[in-house]
């Protein structure tokens, strides 16, 4: 699967490092979780780390100390940290060296860097200054909102970033959410999917939310237009109802054809976009400026977490060199991000983009193909409902899967129920421990179908409460773990070029479609390929 | 990742078949797809069968016609379709020789085998007549319902089998839902799952849906409780509001505390039971008795394809044969299933726990490690949202990850727009199309970044509409297909030992924290790691 015959006898920066050749050798022997007495109370303090709330407990990874030393090295060696710095500072980071790429600083944790200690950086401090009159923007157009009371329903029409991250961040803070208020989201290009919202909108009160950062993002202004034609139908006016999230000067910046345009930059990528405008209109708009404001300043807190030199409390850059462990020396090709918590049910859908959309990638930085593995592929289902799904295979299939679990000591809604002892949350709680320890120490039996191998490896995310600010802290644990993953493999986490390939062709068989209906083809040649697909549909 | 190591110099029975040997040589060089003119449309036309209304396009696979030979071949020695016989004849196939185990049939296709040439084995004639009682007492219920028109709101509780399944067939239905009727779902023993339904729904006209086929799952009778208090709060006799499903004799079969009890029977595991009542019931409340049945009537019509001794129209076979050999041979870990319909949103959530939980294992049935890779990882989301999600990883990762394509020409809403002569629908199609070209063609560059791969494997399952009765015919085609999986690994797709012990360590913990509020500890022996991790939650 990796590629190392491309360039043979060539070894790439990552695979040089001098801490990934101990790492490979200590992976021959990774430590023993199923050997009794191993996995300990001491071991489980040992390995626990702490920040913005958050305790990472991975005693129940397959480290010791030797390899937690090593990996500590191995950032090192990466300067992860320094580039972390470099990013937040606004340097040029999402390039390939020697090819022309998009060029440009990651700077995501500026439109959140408002609270102490701002950055310094030329570029973080310029964006910091652009995205603070956004949020003073929305701070007034959810005012006027919520004077004018015109609005109950938001429809947020986005795909990719401008979907999963409000959708997932919405849903987690949806117990929050104003009397009187909704949200739906559009992505799909699916007409079912725009439809099925028209059902239950009463749009004389709905606002619709169009994101799309170039604003020609084909699904969303097919959306755009399917909606704009319903209001019109409707006799409403559609400028009255739209507003907008994209680049300065996009098509869908027009104050003429909405009520309010709110801005991005070419330097926010679509999956990093939650804490911009992209996430922060549903945020407001559904549960109050406060919240989203929070939001941020959790965000923020982890964001100077993730600068801080001693990686033992650096949570962010932790996280990533247990996953590195797992994924390049463990060898393990899959992640599953769990959350017990019912809010956080479409969490992990957001952070499988933010992962394998950053780390999915073949070449480094350098413009090399790599010779080891990059980012995990990536599942989620929220639990105790992800036991009685597919942890089965977790425990006996033959494809161990890394874990990475996500607990709350409270629950959000403040209600909860008793029985024999224990309430729900405290339930749902010890089913999250007993499941890391189940899949660490196994256990054996005279019955093979009984026998549970063990050395699984997972760890804990814990904090008392998901709060905005607790919420904020997650993401930005997630953003920067995955950015600090692609600092230490040498690639470029900023870039999509995978998507590229997949969207000419439809263009190509949208275009053949159009034609045979007689409509102008443009660009396109004739395409056997797509041909072939499009008699199948006739066969139908 | 394999344990041949555990039994050295036994093969075992699958690797032992002259078709797996002949299989991993051709594996060695598998078909390539990228090469010119490799991926033609006379190939495409080739490697299409078709049953029930679907196309199955493979010619996106990595096989040539000696793969596909030998593959039947394999069928053939596994006696897979034998095995489907006796599955659908009702013999016991849920057992492991020698050890103690469930021993008893999987029949789950015996309740929908109420159409034409019915199965004459004595257990499925049985269980089908056991299985129209229940159909019929449904259509009963639903007219009563109807007639009194008390309730609009359905709570549906259950967990795994008994949410999954249901949840993603109800909303693949949900634009056929009667005015004035919705559906939720509670799950999870998270409090918050629950606090969530009950801030939506007027309890006064909600009708409680209890699924637990043992009546006692521990998340489903604390959620079940949950309910009751507040409906008792509320000053409403729970028992005209709650309905239950659940073996015969169990707790929940209870005229005194339901309103009615429907059956279902031990011989119906959890993740099979969707054409049971436990999805009857939700969908005949929400769409009409009508939906449900040509739903089973589909699912039967699918489940006669899979007897046919033809393999190249056996669709489910097809699919799981193209399955084995990307899994075992071509040795991708994972497989990504992707509709093209947004009605199928959570689909993939529901196949993910069918194929999982029935094919995660490590034991043949024979009792012995096995030292092949069973079940892979699942994971899907609907496109052409995924499409701005993942699939950068999937064109440019270092892991390939198989896909199953699903596709519709037409929408369901009856509701769609042509924008520059060419339908969302249509674009959605495209997008499809598109995909699976890419995937497996690639593409070469000067510039490294825009190098795809390809040979990226990948198939189409494509119909002409979602209807109840497609809907039906795919839900056999999966259980069908991991049914083949399983019977030709020689594994027992039906238990699921792998999540006893997470149960076990859970009920121990609970236990634990009921005990240090006074409550008797019952079975609770001192637990060192149980006790570390409560302490955390002090801490925190």
């Amino acid at each position: 699967m990796t590629s190392l015959k491309d360039y043979p006898g060539v070894a790439s920066e990552f695979m040089r490092y001098r801490a990934s050749v101990m790492l490979s050798h200590l992976a021959e022997h990774p430590f023993d979780l199923t050997k009794e007495g191993n996995l300990n109370p001491q071991r489980l303090a040992r390995f626990c780390s702490e920040a913005c709330g958050y305790k990472l407990l991975y005693g129940t990874e397959r480290i010791d100390e030797e390899v937690m030393r090593v990996l500590i090295d191995l950032a090192q060696e990466a300067q992860a940290i320094q580039k972390m710095e470099k990013m937040q500072a606004g340097e040029v980071m999402n390039y390939i060296q020697g090819y022309p790429s998009e060029n440009r600083p990651a700077l995501h944790t500026a439109v959140r860097d408002f609270f102490d200690h701002p950055n310094q950086g030329q570029a973080a401090v310029e964006g910091t200054a652009k995205a603070k009159k956004e949020v003073e923007k929305l701070k007034s157009f959810i005012a006027r909102i919520d004077r004018e009371n015109r609005f109950t329903d938001l429809i947020a029409v986005g795909i990719g970033g401008s979907d999963l991250g409000p959708k997932a961040h919405y849903l987690a803070l949806k117990h929050l959410q104003k009397p009187g208020r909704s949200v739906h989201f559009i992505s799909n290009v699916d007409p079912d999917d725009t439809a099925m919202v028209l059902r239950q909108v009463d749009l004389k009160k709905a606002l619709v939310l169009v994101i799309s950062k170039s604003g020609t993002t084909l699904e969303t202004m097919v959306n755009e237009e399917f909606l704009r034609r319903h209001f019109h139908e409707a006799g409403l006016k559609s400028e009255e109802h739209f507003i907008s999230v994209s680049c300065e000067g996009s098509p869908l910046d027009d104050r003429k054809r909405y009520l309010e345009c709110f801005h991005m930059w070419e330097w926010i990528g679509g999956r990093y976009s939650t804490t911009s405008m992209c996430g922060g209109v549903t945020l407001a708009f559904a549960c109050g400026f406060e919240a989203f404001w929070e939001l941020l300043r959790g965000c923020n807190a982890m964001d100077k977490v993730a600068l801080q030199p001693d990686i033992g409390t650096n949570l962010p850059l932790l996280g990533a060199l247990l996953g590195i462990w797992n994924r390049d020396f463990l060898h393990c090709p899959t992640l599953a991000i769990i959350p017990y918590s019912q809010a956080l049910s479409r969490y992990s859908a957001h952070i499988q983009q933010v992962d394998m959309e950053s780390n999915g990638k073949r070449i480094d930085q350098k413009g090399h193909p790599v010779d080891f593995d990059t980012g995990p592929i990536i599942l989620g289902e929220p639990g105790t409902s992800a036991q009685h799904s597919f942890y089965q295979l977790l425990h006996q299939g033959t494809t161990p899967c890394p874990m990475e679990f996500i607990g709350y000591k409270q629950n959000v809604c403040n209600l909860d129920i008793e029985i024999q002892g224990t309430t729900s949350q405290e339930k749902l709680l010890a089913n999250l421990f007993a499941q890391s320890i189940a899949l660490a120490t196994g256990k054996g039996s005279d019955n093979p179908n009984k026998v549970f191998p063990g050395n699984r490896p997972s760890h804990i995310l814990l904090a008392k409460q998901l709060t905005p600010f607790t919420l904020g802290a997650l993401l930005s644990y997630y953003e920067n773990k995955i950015a600090f993953q692609g600092f230490i493999w040498g690639i470029n986490s900023f870039d999509q070029e995978g998507v590229q390939l997949g969207k000419e062709l439809a263009t190509r068989i949208i275009s053949r479609m159009a034609g045979q209906k007689g409509y102008p083809q443009g660009n396109s040649k004739p395409y056997p390929l797509g041909d072939a697909y499009i008699k199948y549909l006739e066969s139908l």
